[in-house]
């Protein structure tokens, strides 16, 4: 009914009448549906019990369209990926909508259809929503948020739980997703196969967390990359931390298109890339449950936790020399997720 | 720190680096403190038990600044009143911004204020958030997403639990928002009080609850207006709803807009004024709480529910005719929350 009488969205689908009404219901409830969703009411009602993990993301990403995903991919995997950073169950979703009048009801059918092909990953379920359109040129197409709640299964993993000696794994070739964007969104016709790591991490943590894997701290290293993650780290747990370059797995792809622009792949953004701390004893059991995972054959411990430079990350290079990986500063892409 | 540096927020303000850690620290963090959200986890970390609420709103208000409100207000209290309107407690909230690249720092510090002092009229508290910067053109101003989770304490509210012979009372006058909005966004030089009811209406629910009122039905007429409330119940419930046009508060300033306008003051958006559905027993009680709510003291019973046209709301008229209210269509008045 829906598709019939618009082809594009229209201020009315977000008058709060029943415009609105029929796109929540023919298009939302339709891919999401689940009972807590569709019961009409004000807000959704859960039953939490144990530490709860609460999350927010916007998405704000252009293209909206990138090889290996699309904004509404990444919206559902980016939030499923904080709770499961936190050993978390992605259980519960919300989502909202920002849409720009006469944005394409096909192209939102094909981020919805996403969206929902992406909560089959991780188990995660839409609860609650909200729709606002805004006029032509007020808003670039359409800006996601999803917010997310889940019972936290594995306790301790923490920022401040770093310790000496404690070895740094990262799950796979970094600097995809940053790449991947840069490509769609400068049209480069690269001969490439290069896509987005965008991917539900929840799979594989959870195997992790099954395994009794003593995991010290995990994060995905989204925008600011693995220089951005590696410096909080050592600053919350006031910590050294000390990786080296050639440990580093980076795909030819990735490192070319740096070698192009003047980036560095520890400063590019990954949406489906985590890295993990834990006791070197615990390395080979964690990299044995990883790498039966394709996208993290490459897993790789690539450096340790010191005592030494406390608050700093240090970069090993091929050639013998060290330097500091600072934080990363201004802005390498912006709507990079 | 970062207002001597910047006076305008830039696109590395969202870039993950170190310019949006001291937006985050200076600002939001100053604002919003609780060691909850200060953790620098990727989640935070809740107790929660029994029944509790999500919801999730985005905010794309236009103007930001309103006679009676921002942005920010708004935020808080719309995310709240979904969870007040459940019986629930407002307890976390997530907040998640987009800014538009150039947007003026004291605005931003204007609506962040408000935001933390809204909340203190419920005591939620933010715990998680995020922060996007777009470039400039690509968004308008500012966006600003609030999620939020809470325990139910008053069970059995519900869309679907209106019963004959319950009666409906209305918080207050009805229309201010819209009608505030429409007068700011045109410049409307009017001779005017006129203010949005924006307000958190947790405190007036806590005593509602408090005071044993058996609530069927609650729900704040937000876009839609009381015509989309009314609508949706009746729906829901299968019952008919039958309301008099004398008996609902519209005050001189939003009646005499909407003549101007050619609008219908049950059509426009509310976003502190409240509906309810209960039993006729219990109304006298319900009055007395709310009227002790100087923003309620026009508290009114404006009709009832009854087994006649089932899935309708009836609006009776001063002059002794009869016409169905509708769900409004269309697009009254974009942006308006």
């Amino acid at each position: 009914m829906l598709n019939k009488k618009f082809e594009q969205i229209q201020l009315s689908h977000g008058g709060g009448g029943k415009e609105m009404n029929a796109l929540i219901n023919d298009m939302f409830f339709t891919a999401f549906a689940n009972p807590i969703l569709t019961s009409q009411e004000d807000s959704a009602q859960l039953q939490l019990s144990g530490t709860t993990a609460f999350t927010t993301d916007s998405f704000t990403v252009d293209p909206l369209f990138f090889a290996g995903g699309n904004i509404g991919k990444l919206a559902i995997a980016g939030t499923v990926n904080d709770l499961a950073m936190m050993g978390a169950l992605p259980e519960y979703l919300s989502c909202s909508f920002i849409i720009e009048e006469g944005f394409a009801i096909k192209d939102l059918q094909t981020i919805v259809t996403s969206m929902a092909e992406e909560m089959q990953q991780s188990g995660a379920h839409i609860v609650c929503g909200d729709t606002k359109v805004v006029p032509k040129g007020c808003a670039d197409g359409i800006f996601i948020n999803t917010s997310g709640v889940g019972k936290i299964i594995k306790q301790g993993i923490s920022v401040n739980n770093l310790q000496n000696d404690d070895v740094i794994i990262v799950s796979r070739d970094i600097g995809r997703h940053g790449a991947a964007i840069l490509m769609a969104r400068d049209s480069l016709s690269l001969e490439s196969d290069l896509t987005s790591d965008c991917a539900s991490l929840w799979p594989i943590v959870e195997q992790l967390i099954t395994a009794n894997i003593d995991i010290h701290a995990m994060r995905d290293a989204t925008r600011g990359g693995l220089s951005a993650v590696l410096n909080e780290w050592a600053m919350a747990s006031n910590v050294g931390i000390s990786v080296d370059e050639k440990l580093i797995p980076v795909s030819t792809e990735v490192q070319g298109l740096c070698e192009l622009y003047g980036f560095e792949p520890y400063d590019l953004a990954n949406e489906g890339t985590f890295i993990m701390a834990l006791p070197r004893a615990a390395a080979d059991k964690a990299l044995e449950v990883m790498t039966q995972y394709c996208h993290c054959d490459q897993a790789s411990i690539i450096g340790y936790v010191t005592d030494a430079h406390n608050g700093k990350v240090i970069l090993n290079t091929p050639w013998g020399s060290s330097r500091y990986l600072d934080i990363p500063q201004g802005e390498l892409l912006p709507r990079i997720c």
